[in-house]
């Protein structure tokens, strides 16, 4: 089983994904600012998973103090608070270093080094978590999958994006064991090339079918119906369904619409924003044009021109044909489910 | 001005577009069957560009004789037909080396060293004019564009796709000529990159602002607003309208009507096939895995996987607003107003 981050010697140990497919890497870090570069470079990415590395960080930061003043030491940890605004999209990053922040507020009346123990505690639950929460949605998600289908996903919402087996793949993979006979099909998803990377590498360790196609063959791929089912992750749902996940996502929704095929999102409940009411209330990230004019550190395009990279888009929910979550698949009109699950 | 092919010294001569942006080399190319290797390896790539490609073919193969027997020396042409079969989508091919065969038929009694300088005429004239067919396309389309737009492109539809000017990039350049001021928004159009390697390319040397997006991000781009035209060339265009072109133009498609942006393809009528009664009967080329799976030679994904690597798709006709051809601007419904142009 791919475990993608995870505690252990007190540090963290994550698998370098800026190498996949081509090195199977894992790195020890014992430091909450190394940890912030992994996730801003991408080394670890997913929504969920960047969830538990901003939870780890926070552990880090207190580890780090060696001292014995509790002054000193709460200040530590709010300047390790600071991972939370490595990337601005995904939402369970903030969500899951503000449980651990809220947590640690009930704690600090404790000893140094229980406090540091009661993090560890802590944010190994919210690792915990998210695994049997994927697990759940897995088990929620594999009807909608039938034996024959062919699946297409966007992007890596594997076990690589979550501490271990996946939001969209999670639900791939119980659709697996019940025993079904499927095909994943697998977007590329320039520019980092996460799914012709990540997912492919993922899925092939587990002896899942599946065929790599570029971004733009998902359309032709629908209309010669190789495709029945898209499943998605997702790195923010505002309350009205609006969801944001990797650039791209938007398209494939559109294309899944006009050829009649479901379109479902994958997500567990932390990855909900209340205070986004809308999809225009949740901040896209634009990242440097380079990612785009080279791949490997080669240059693949004319010099000097204008990028426009954004790395995720808003999939407006009308487009959306259920939300799988840990609690059950959620159905338009979304705004009233959503409401039920936070009710 | 960028001459993408042509013929001097008994040469044809052509850019290697493999090696765009990073090196401009001028290749020239004295026999046919290396001509042939040069359209199937895309070093010379676009319909228009390899249906004068083809004419030249036929030249080669002609100049290539040096004995006096006419039998022979018609042997050796016929053998030069075969690169009509070099790549199966684009009809100019075809097109361009039958008509080059028909007018041979018609000159088979004029001596041997006659009938090699009339086929040279005849290759000059398709030669010259797809580049005056281009500029006539220029100024029938570049009414449709107005100072301030945005203009997606897909692939490369320009001076490098045609013997100079280009079809989409020609409507584009005449835009510019008349004074108005556009941005040029180019899909880098995976898997070989024609966008981002000679879109953006010549696009620079003339001076017309681009900014490249990578294929999944036109959704977005037509979201916010940047983009208010679509304009993209084509291989083949059937009777009643539908369009092949480069893989995703049938995405580009879906997304301009979900965003009611007017969605042109600008051809030359040696581009629509009278045989083809729909896009049905457009036979889809597949290449070659490793264009999807390496980049550079570099290896980009996991190894062992399945890929599905068409080389075009269709569009509708209903998603196209319109087609710009050197005798004006088809519209709907497009069964109707084809058939008058070829009545």
């Amino acid at each position: 089983m791919i475990k993608t981050i995870f505690f252990e010697d007190n540090k963290v140990k994550y698998i370098d994904q800026t190498l996949l497919p081509l090195e199977y890497k894992v790195v020890s870090c014992s430091d909450v600012k190394k940890l912030e570069v992994a996730i801003k470079t991408l080394a670890i990415r997913g929504a969920p998973a960047i969830g538990v590395a901003g939870a780890y960080g926070i552990v880090l930061a207190a580890l780090s103090y060696k001292g014995k003043d509790k002054g000193e030491f709460f200040n530590v940890i709010l300047e390790g608070e600071k991972i939370k605004n490595a990337r601005p999209t995904a939402v369970n990053l903030m969500w899951a270093v503000e449980r651990m922040m809220g947590f640690f507020e009930t704690i600090k009346h404790l000893k140094i080094e229980e406090i540091k123990k009661e993090l560890i505690s802590e944010a190994e639950r919210i690792r915990e978590e998210d695994a049997e929460i994927n697990r759940k949605m897995g088990q929620h998600g594999h009807p909608l999958i039938s034996t024959g289908d062919g699946v297409l996903t966007h992007c890596n919402a594997g076990a690589l994006a979550t501490s271990e087996y996946g939001t969209a793949l999670g639900v791939i993979r119980a659709a697996v064991d019940a025993g079904k006979k499927i095909r994943v099909y697998s977007d590329e998803t320039r520019p980092l090339l996460q799914g012709a990377r990540l997912t492919t590498w993922e899925l092939k360790e587990d002896d899942i079918p599946v065929t790599l196609i570029c971004d733009n063959m998902a359309g032709i791929s629908m209309r010669r119906g190789l495709i029945q089912k898209v499943i998605v992750g997702a790195d923010r749902i505002a309350m009205n369904g609006d969801t944001a996940n990797k650039i791209g996502t938007y398209q494939v929704a559109v294309l899944a619409k006009e050829n009649n095929v479901p379109f479902y999102v994958a997500a567990p409940i932390s990855t909900f924003d209340p205070k986004a009411k809308t999809g225009d209330d949740i901040p896209i990230e634009e990242r440097n044009k380079d990612e785009v004019t080279h791949i490997g550190g080669k240059r693949i395009a004319t010099e000097g021109i204008d990028v426009f990279n954004p790395a995720f888009d808003v999939t407006p929910a009308k487009y959306i044909s259920g939300i799988i979550t840990e609690r059950g698949v959620l159905r338009a009109p979304y705004k009233k489910s959503i409401k039920k699950l936070f009710d």
